[in-house]
């Protein structure tokens, strides 16, 4: 058994290396990966070698998309089989600290996330990570979609800290992957209008095509012109002017 | 213009009369009914005279659940058209007490709730409401749909009080008009399944022909034994050991 | 019967004039205004003219932090007695709009409101208003505090958007009236330690007087080395710096 | 070191006997028990032998309401110091579980707490437990004190899932020391008011001793006739009347 990573080095610099195999510790599965997606994170540490704080300053392998199957089982791994297809959740909480008790694992200041420094990522043959994070996948999803679980939780994730329900118009800013995943858990939480605005129209394309009730291009249609009026905005452009006219189309509500 | 009502002046003494045309009032609108349902309220009311406290001591005209066309106008009503087909929310409440200002009008102790004594309903050719409380029908939707707004919105608001959400299962137990229509809310609000108990095998095939994922005759098979683990618990029987038995297949959460 | 008001006529202009007594409408309440505070929102009108896309283009009558003794009871109004002291919540909703029908009276957008163009507030001796709004005061309860309960209500607002509760930790940016009841009314509702901050040293006095556990002077000493760690920030500056800089000191929570 | 317990082999039937000294295991602490209280589950293992499913079987050590002193730590332990005194919370969840990774780690199925069969409890000189269910103890409060700590948290519980809060009036039937500590906590959300029921009037007297506004023996006056309108209920009796009883005192509210 060889294990194969793409391991950067600094900017625009990756090369193939053989890296250890990572044998898998009490409660961790090891997994060959098979998928794994590009994140824009990924992007950023390619081109500027760090986002805000975070900096790559060793060799790091990037990657937190994956999904593979599972080959070994650590001690006491009861959760899984060898040969499982699983995808993996790319953040392994501590588990002890305050956040972790009351249940925001996600805001766990000691978590181990894959590909951001110093923890190595997914752009390799084998990983093992805790039983807890890996999860099966149905036959009747492909290699490629289960490695999009990650940024699809991203999308559930913000239509539940929205409160997405039936009938209700959302607006998503940004026709980006992780917009497009949010406005599909939008309808799937009962929406009946999605508005989806960017600045590119190949993007807005994609979103008529999975089923966006309107796609604006507002480098061409500025967005308090278009008479929105939404219950959720779901910012995904990470653009300052699509949040503040974002808020701007929202209807008033009080959190009482 | 005559009117003519279906008044209950006992159990099982239903005639019918000539009442007066109820004129609108200021911001009333006059509607002309056009379908009207019969709650499991109103057989109450035919067979026993009674529901718990409220008691038919006078001729009552029954029926809650309708719709129809908008006649006239009263003044300062601006909100409809004369024509216009409107479904009608039965429950007007006075808008000033305390659970009025707080947006539980629901629960307002002077709301004036059709068919509810002494209040007359909707087993009439004409009524007069605020017209705050007609809402506009689409043209796609026939008039007996529209006149099914009011019992759908109980199992909005059931679905609503149950935080049903995307990937949720949900018990429902009794397959009468009001389970079947909270189940068909809990899939539109992302279930992505719902299991129906009841004894009537017939009530049991329309929620299979309605889309349940489970059907399931509790006097021939113990829901105990039925193995589920159900997220949210929608009880439409009545029954106390459906209520009873029903909790303990939810899912232990915790409100905090 | 005569009504005095001091009248703005524009920036720095006040009159002395009379003006008309209010006869109370149906379910309204004549009120003799007996004290009224100074909002900040008063002084800008004053110094300013305006505030944002509020402008003061005719005669204006300010003043809507007031209390009084009721004089006079409109037609139907059955709340109050003659000679009873109330304090005036002074913003009136229309009571049937989408927010009012959601309990969300103070998003109505068809407010009438004390102070803010066109509507007249309560720098003159007679104010009629809806009996709802108006509210009883204990005999030990001066004039003077009976004013205060509209900023009063700001602080309960912001502490019940805030969910302080027992065991609190609640930072306080801003020593000015609204700040100080925000802190006082933390400690009510169970907050252990509220650190206020201000620039101004007298404000900062008094803060402690009133039984801050910490009062820092930003100016001397940024918030950012404080070390603070908060479960709750109330901005009550209206300093960018100071929401940007209290933002950083709030614990990190996950609002599902 | 010796390890003395009281050992309960059956109904009446504790026994004064050497147990093994518990060593800490990894990022655990050894704790000598210097007070417990003594909790009416206690009372029924004694009694009966039993609290509903849970059936003293083999020799179990009781008592879960406990502090202590700090003797030794386990490896890896770094919380907590010898010497340090501390409160202990009884329940040890696996902290992987679903209902754990969600925060309601109340709710874990695999707890291993104190006094329940098959885990032994406080009646005992020495205990180990991990560091994360020892709590520090400021140097102000008694060792007696320290030992409530864990129903002092039922009583906060409750006020949180009630949502206790500044200005309400609160309801608690039951004046045993689980009501008195709701009543306590009650007072510390800003409860203005809370009436306590009862039928001991012993009881009763402890309450108005601590504070209670209203202590009424509801074997005398029953508490229909008392005419009370409370925000929140929190049943503290486990008596079935009390509980019908006062959900039929409490102010309508709508959980929208």
């Amino acid at each position: 058994m060889q294990n194969k990573a793409a391991v950067m080095h600094g900017i625009h610099d990756f090369r193939l290396e053989d890296v250890p195999v990572p044998e898998p510790g009490p409660n961790e599965v090891m997994v060959e990966i098979r998928a794994v997606g590009v994140c824009g994170s990924d992007g950023h540490y390619y081109e500027e070698g760090r986002i805000g704080s975070f900096v790559v300053r060793e060799p790091l392998i990037l990657g937190h998309e994956s999904m593979g199957t599972v080959m070994a089982l650590g001690d006491e791994a009861t959760k899984h089989e060898v040969g499982e297809r699983v995808t993996l959740e790319p953040g392994v909480p501590d588990g002890t600290c305050r956040e972790c008790r009351a249940g925001h694992y996600n805001l766990c200041p000691n978590v181990r996330f894959f590909a951001t420094p110093p923890i190595d990522g997914a752009f390799t043959n084998y990983v093992s990570i805790h039983e807890d994070f890996a999860f099966h996948l149905p036959d009747g999803l492909s290699d490629n979609a289960g490695a999009l679980m990650e940024p699809l939780s991203v999308g559930i994730w913000a239509c539940k800290k929205g409160n997405v329900t039936a009938g209700d118009h959302v607006l998503v800013t940004g026709a980006g992957p992780i917009g497009l995943l949010a406005m599909q858990v939008a309808y799937a939480q009962g929406a009946t209008e999605v508005t989806v605005t960017d600045v590119a129209s190949e993007r807005l394309q994609i979103a008529r095509d999975l089923g966006a009730t309107r796609a604006l291009n507002v480098a061409e249609e500025p967005l308090e012109e278009a008479g929105l009026e939404a219950d959720v905005l779901i910012e995904c452009s990470g653009n300052e002017r699509a949040l503040g006219e974002g808020i701007r189309c929202v209807r008033p509500v009080s959190p009482w």
